[in-house]
C-alpha cells in the first residue's frame, strides 16, 4: 500500500525552509500532499488561493514528482481520512516548535484513534532561524528577503 | 486557620485538565475558590457568566465539596486579600506553562509582599497536550472534543 | 574607531529592567543609541513620541552620558548602517527570550552580511520576571507598579 | 487525617534554597519529613549521617516545628507508604529542574498507583541559581559560600 | 531501492518506549536495523551481548518482521555506509531529548555530507517519562518495573 | 581604563566554535585573556599544559593581537581580580548552554559583589551543534573531525 503523507501548514509564504522539508519528505514517502489551511490570522500576506498557486509554481519550477498541493478547511485528521494518508510530516526548527508540534501531534493522534503517525524532520541550520512571521516583519520594513524564499515567491512578493 | 486557595484562570472552556487540578487541589487545601477572570481576548467562546455557570454545574455534577466558583475583575492578589486566601494553585502541562507560571508567581509574590504562596501540580499525562485554545481550534473545524471536556461542557458547546 | 551600539525595543513602557541594561551597556561601548520602534501592537500604552520622551527624561534624570534615544521606522540593520553602529545590545530574562533573541540575531546577521554583532546581557534576578506586557496587565487591573518602573515612568502613567 | 509530606533529596549540603522550601512547605502540610537519600555519587562532601545531622541542627537552630529528618535507602514511594505520607514536596529552580522533576513525579505516581501527589514550590529568585553541585565547585576552588548556606552548614564545612 | 533505517542506542535495557518506536518505525521503512552501541558508561546493567540477545528475543516474541539487531563499535554514519542505510530513527520523549538529538543529527549529517536523514517519532504519553537510566535507579532500589519493560526483559532482570 | 575580558573554559580541545568567539570578543574588548581551567573530568584528552600550548599555537597561527592564554586553578572571579579584568565572555550554542551560563553568571556576580559583567555572544549556526565532549566521542570512534577544529588542533590530535 502506498505511503501517503501530508505536510500541513499555512505557508504564508512558503520559505526555503518549507521547500527543504518537502524535498526531504518525498524521499521518505510515496506521495506527499502539501495541505494549505485557511489562515485565521488577519495579517495574511497572501490569500489561500495565492498560497496554493505559489506552492504549485514552486513544485513545477523544481520539477518535484509525487508532490501535490491542496487547500483545506478540514481538521488535518479528517482531510487525511478522505485522502487515505497515514503520515503527517513536520519540520522542527527550535525548542518552541518542538513543544508546539508535540501537542498538535498528540491531539491529532487522539482524534484519529492512534491511526496516524507524525514524523518529524529537523530544519537545516541555515533555515532554523526563519519563520514566515519573521519574513513578514522584514517585508513590512522593506528589507531584502531574497536569501530566505524561493525565487518564485520573491517575484510574487515584489509584484505586491 | 483554614487554608484557602484560589485557582485563577479564564476557563474558556473548563477542560478535563482543569477539573483534574480542582479535584487534586481540594485534597490539599481546606477550601478552593475557582476564580474566573474577565477574558480580554476577543475570540471568547463563552461569556464570563456562562463560564462561571458551567463550572458551577460541573461542581454540582461531580458533587465536589469545599469548592466555590466566582468571577472577578481584580488582580488575583487583591481578590485573595478580600477572600482571606493565601495560596494560588496552578497546573503545569509543559515547559512553556512553567516559564509563564513562574513569571506570574513571582510578580504575584512581589505584589503581595511575599505573603502569598503559589503551589503547582503537574497535569496528568493524558491532559498534558490539552489547552483551551487548542480546544477552540478543534471546535472551529467541527472536530470531536468529547474526550477532552466534562460532559456538562460538551452539552453546552453542542447547544451553541 | 568608536564602538557604537544600539539597544532596540518598543519600550512601552521603559521598565527598571530596561534601565539596568542601558546602564550596563554604556559601560561596555563608547556610545549607546536606544532605538524605539513603531509599535504595531494595537494595545499600546504610550505613543512612539511619548515613549521616546519618557526615555529621554529618564536619561536626563539619571544623568547618563553617552546614551541617546531615537525613534525609527527602519529595520534595525538599516538604522545601524546610517548611524555607524556595529553592535546590538539586548537583555535576556529567560529561556523564551533567549530563543526569540537568537532568531532575531541570526536574521540580523544574515541581513547585514555578518557585519554586525549581537551582544547579550542577562537580566538581574529582580528584573527577570518583568515584561512590559505584564506591566500593562497590572496597570489594566489597577495594581501598583511602583517597584517595577523608574519614577519618571510612574508619574507619566499616573497622569494618564 | 493529618497531611504528611516528604521532601526527598541528597542535601549535600543543605542550602538556603532547601531551607526556604522546608519553611514554606510546613506552612501547607501538617507534618514534613525531610528524607535524605544515600548518595551514589562518589564526590560526596558529607556522609549520609553527617547530612542528616546537619539538617537536624538547622531544624533545631531555626526552631522549626512539625519537621523531621530521616535517612532512607528505599524508593521514595516505599518510604512514604511506611510513614503514611501522601505528598512529595519539591522546589523548582529552573527549566531543567522542571523537566527532571516532572519525570520523577510521573514515575512516582506510576509506582504508587496515583495514590501520591507531588506538589511544587518555586525557588525564590535569590536561590534560583544555586545548586549543591555548584556549591561544591566553589568550595573546591576555596571560594566564599557564606551567602548560600545556613550558618550551621558553613561552620561544618569550615571544620572539614 | 529499499529504504533501510537504523535505530541506534545503548538499550540498557530495552524499554516499552524503545519497543514502541521499533514497531512504528517498521511501518515507515522497508527494513530497520537496531544498532546496539558499546556502552562506555561503567554502570551498565547488561553486557553488549546480553543487550543484543534481549532485543533479539523481544523481536522473536513479538514476531516483528523486517527488523534486525546488531552490535557495533563504529560511528553510526560509518555503520550505515556499510549497511546501505540512509535513515536514522530516534524517539523523542521531552525537551532535553530534542536538544540532544538535534545536535547528534546535525553532527551525523555533517559527518556524512548530508547523505543521511534523521527521522523523529514522538514517544507515546505513557512512555514519555521513562528512561533506561531511571529504570536502573528503580531496579537499584528494588522497585517494581513490570509496567515499564517487555516481559522478556523483566525475566532477564529478575534472573540477575 | 582598558576593558579587559576573560574567556574561561576547559578547551579540551579548542574548537572552531571557541576560536570564533575569541575573534569576535577581541573586537569588543581591549584585551582578552583565555583562561584554561584544570579539568576535573577524568576523560581529559589533553593535559592542562597541552591545552594552553594548543591555544597559544592557534593565537600565533591566526596572528590574533590582544589575546593572551593562561591556565588557572582559581575561581574565575578571583583570577579576574588579580588580572584587573571586569568582563567574562562566553558563547551560547543552545538552550542548555543558556541555562548553564545563566547560573554561572549569577553565581559569579554574587561572588564578586556585582562588580563583574558577563557578556554573551551567540555561536554561529555552523558551530552550534559542536561541543568538545561530542568531539571526543567522534575521536574515540575514529571519525573525521577536520571540519570542527583549527588545523593546529587537528595535527595535535593526529599525533596522539
Amino acid at each position: 500500500m502506498d505511503k501517503i503523507a501530508v505536510f500541513p501548514g499555512s505557508f504564508d509564504p512558503l520559505t526555503n525552509g518549507h521547500l527543504d522539508i518537502i524535498k526531504r519528505a518525498i524521499d521518505i514517502f510515496d506521495k506527499l500532499i502539501v495541505t494549505v489551511a485557511i489562515n485565521t490570522n488577519k495579517n495574511a500576506l497572501f490569500s489561500l488561493e495565492e498560497r496554493v498557486q505559489i506552492i504549485q509554481d514552486v513544485i513545477n519550477y523544481e520539477k518535484l514528482s509525487n508532490v501535490q498541493v491542496m487547500s483545506t478547511d478540514q481538521l488535518t485528521v479528517d482531510f487525511m481520512k478522505t485522502h487515505h494518508a497515514n503520515y503527517i510530516v513536520r519540520g522542527i526548527r527550535n525548542e518552541n516548535d518542538y513543544l508546539y508540534e508535540r501537542d498538535i501531534a498528540n491531539i491529532n493522534s487522539a482524534l484519529a484513534d492512534n491511526k496516524i503517525e507524525s514524523v518529524f524532520l529537523l530544519a537545516k541550520s541555515q533555515n532554523e532561524k526563519l519563520s514566515s512571521s519573521m519574513l513578514k516583519e522584514i517585508i513590512r520594513f522593506k528589507g531584502d528577503i531574497s536569501q530566505f524564499v524561493p525565487k518564485v515567491v520573491l517575484d510574487r512578493i515584489d509584484n505586491k
